[in-house]
């Protein structure tokens, strides 16, 4: 009982701050619904399309100097195969796919909830470009929702690289997210990524958009 | 400003009395993703399977007196087929396909959110069983997410009939739904129903369960 009321306590201290602020509440985060994707390491582009290929930019992204390649590639599980997913540059560390849980289920590999590039003891799997093939021994997972921000914006949202938050999507299904990971980059502008199963959860559409709650 | 103090105390009143009360935010709730399945009304059951066609029970389901029956449709929309889908029983009043926004994408159906047997003006679809087709004008939804509880629950949970309520699930991926519908009736048994969209969004498993949220 005691512990529920110094919740209570912290949460109108919380709320109250919020609504002198006046700000906190307000600011609205563009939300991304992410699809599935991979990141490859230069290593595994060299195993897949040969030495010193050049890939093709489809698109810039929202994040600056993240691009969407031309070239996709075939994820093959042990339970199905999906096709012609697409390759984000520019080269990682390591190789990494990011599915949903119904990408996962479909594929036959279970779905690790991480932050991206946390690869250790995740699945693996076995990609192909329908000229070769690579293993990878882990590196799948299924990304947690973050807001990229620069420091500017992190000032205004009053958060910090790191926090969790929660945030209520407005849209016509309204879910709150909670443990909503902050991520403060100098290069990064504001924008909240959810995976297609969070986007359809809450029937995301392009009026959609999400505010820290609490 | 005053709406949002307004709101704020409303809130503060509403958590003292939680509190207080100490029950309300602690009943856990049991939830069920539910999959993508079929009501067929008396007639299309016998345009599908015959006049007079005595259907087998596969299994019983949460609430009392529904069923799953062993026979399956297939649905078919213009972009695609899915296989295999479960037909609940008894029958209707009238056809209604319940699918997710991920399965509505697949067959190239609009998923419409609707609290089920509200179906004016949704799309329709057809229904084959590998010998006869129908063709239903309308009755394609996507489910509004929904609580079944009978009197005494509603009592304990200190809810009503057609209240709407956030629910917070304890689960890997935490999230709070908005909106949620209560549903009381005599025959019912305390039971969250999402589908399986929500169910992924919040990584559902037999761990999970929801609580009333505020």
């Amino acid at each position: 009982m005691n512990t529920e009321l110094d919740n209570l306590v912290e949460l109108i201290k919380e709320k109250i701050m919020a609504n002198l602020d006046g700000k906190k509440d307000i600011k609205k985060i563009p939300i991304e619904g992410s699809g599935r994707h991979v990141h490859l390491s230069k290593e595994d582009m060299e195993k897949l399309f040969g030495e010193n290929y050049k890939f093709t930019v489809l698109k810039e992204l929202s994040q600056p100097g993240q691009v969407a390649y031309k070239e996709r590639v075939r994820l093959i599980g042990p339970k199905g195969v999906i096709e012609g997913v697409v390759i984000l540059g520019p080269a990682r560390e390591k190789t990494q796919v990011e599915l949903s849980l119904t990408d996962g289920r479909l594929l036959g590999v279970k779905g690790v909830l991480r932050e991206s590039g946390k690869i250790e003891n995740t699945p693996g799997i076995i990609l192909s470009n329908g000229k070769n093939f690579i293993e990878i021994k882990e590196g799948v997972i299924v990304a947690k929702n973050h807001i990229h921000m620069n420091e500017e914006e992190a000032k205004e949202l009053n958060v910090k690289d790191k926090d969790l938050v929660k945030i209520k999507v407005h849209s016509e299904r309204p879910v709150i997210f909670e443990d909503v990971l902050i991520r403060v980059n100098k290069n990064f502008k504001l924008s909240m990524h959810i995976d297609y199963d969070e986007g359809n959860s809450c029937m995301l559409d392009k009026d959609s958009y999400g505010v820290i709650y609490e």
